[in-house]
């Protein structure tokens, strides 16, 4: 959908990529609800596919991804499936999942900054836009698990996000010669700031509250 | 909105049949969590209407049916209504329920492949789209009532949806003589396959996990 | 995006009031559920922007207010940040809170139906465009906050909006000399019937119902 000519390809594989970490995660979610296994799949695809899709119809971006590459669908069902197959080895291999999820994450927030500075909205916007595909595919995944998301109370993540388009933003804005330096430097940054976020618990100050609000 | 020239009318009346029966059962979950009774219509009519409208919306489908039609929200939320009024009668009338609601399922899978196929996308999406249609009204349902959704654990639904989809697909691209024979074919069939899900209690093999996933 | 040019600058105004006032109880409703700093902002412009950004969808009326006014963002924003600062006061000052959101229920259903009036629906898609408007956003947040929406349980709200919509219709329709009288005296109506009814607990009878229903 966003065609970056020389980075097209690296971004293209690490996109198949996320999309299946996010949909193996989202799997084991389902599992713990003891869902069948189409609601794994779906489960799955709702999620990998989500962020995405919130964005384009947002922005009015038609055809969604998704519709256009059905390619996109399947590898959420499989990776859901295989998920089924070796939850105990997906568990065991804990680290390199959150390593996977946060390649995601930046990967999937440079894909909406790039989407929303082809339809050409303000900059805001196009941070807003990244931070939306990266972030709300894991919020539909907990409301369809009946939870407050996770998103809203865990470590940096939606900062993670933000961080990452702003970065990308200021790159592609400056012209770094050229996008693949703007595209490679954004992705090291985002994922260091990730894995560090994961591995120091950095949070966010929370908002606890317990007034006799109606 | 679909337009089969000689079965239009017969799609249509069961369209009714079927955003009615939905709106109803909406309501009774409505009345499980005491609503009130604004609430208890647009229950019914989220319900009813709402897995075509994300359809249209996924598929940039404008305007949604019950813009262009407004009968329908009033068809959902007068049944919703009566819902309130014969609530004791409704549930004694259990299996007459099922029935129509799976009507309205296989009715909904049809509708959802016409419109992704007049849209022209590829055939798995037509797929997906007619068991969106079926199915994600439902979604919305349990979400409102803060459930984790049903079509997620319980019974053949989705995948009745599918199979359905798949041999209504199959049925227009082989032009049965005419369509009126693919509509009649797919309904018996769909709404068959899920009457005997139901009666035989089909379910997808669960996938249960309780591992310590993050 | 809306423009009726004698009121715009009034509406304008009270369309920033309502925002920030819906984005603060938002925030109240954050704090009680411990979400951190950016959970905060982002339920408070869920909140607050996500009735018109529904409306807006699911009428195919592009680009989204607040995709061509980030305005709106930073103001949903920084409004549910102050809350965070001054929870205290703002709990203090429930009474006052409550008449702002009145203001923005009213504000926003009249916005809502401006909207769908120039989009060229039928009447009755008018008032539940002005209603999806004043309404929804509220619902997003209490699923977010993973509860049954208070929409369908509590004081007349849904209908405060009907009401106003189909008065606001009525004098547009009637073209009380001009759009500043009908818009005005739709305010005085509807912020009227919504403060009663919170004085005195004016509701709409409930469906309490407790059969086995699957």
């Amino acid at each position: 959908m966003w065609t970056l000519p020389p980075t097209d390809s690296v971004l293209h594989v690490l996109s198949f990529i996320a999309v299946a970490a996010q949909s193996m995660t989202a799997a084991l979610a389902a599992g713990k609800r003891s869902m069948d296994w189409a609601g794994v799949c779906m489960l799955g695809a709702i999620t990998a596919l989500g962020g995405g899709t919130i964005r384009d119809v947002l922005l009015g971006h038609y055809p969604l991804v998704w519709v256009a590459h059905p390619i996109y669908l399947v590898i959420a069902g499989v990776a859901a499936l295989v998920t089924i197959a070796l939850a105990r080895l997906v568990v065991r291999l804990n680290l390199a999942f959150l390593v996977l999820d946060a390649i995601g994450l930046v990967v999937f927030t440079m894909a909406g900054c790039d989407v929303a500075w082809q339809v050409g909205v303000p900059v805001a916007i196009v941070i807003v836009s990244g931070m939306i595909t990266g972030c709300a595919g894991g919020v539909l995944r907990d409301i369809l698990c009946n939870e407050v998301p996770l998103l809203f109370r865990s470590e940096l993540y939606a900062s993670v996000s933000v961080v990452t388009g702003l970065f990308y933003a200021a790159a592609l804005r400056l012209q770094l010669n050229d996008t693949l330096w703007a595209v490679l430097l954004t992705f090291v940054l985002g994922l260091t700031f990730r894995l560090l976020a994961i591995r120091y618990k950095w949070e966010m100050p929370k908002f606890v509250f317990s007034g006799e609000e109606r």
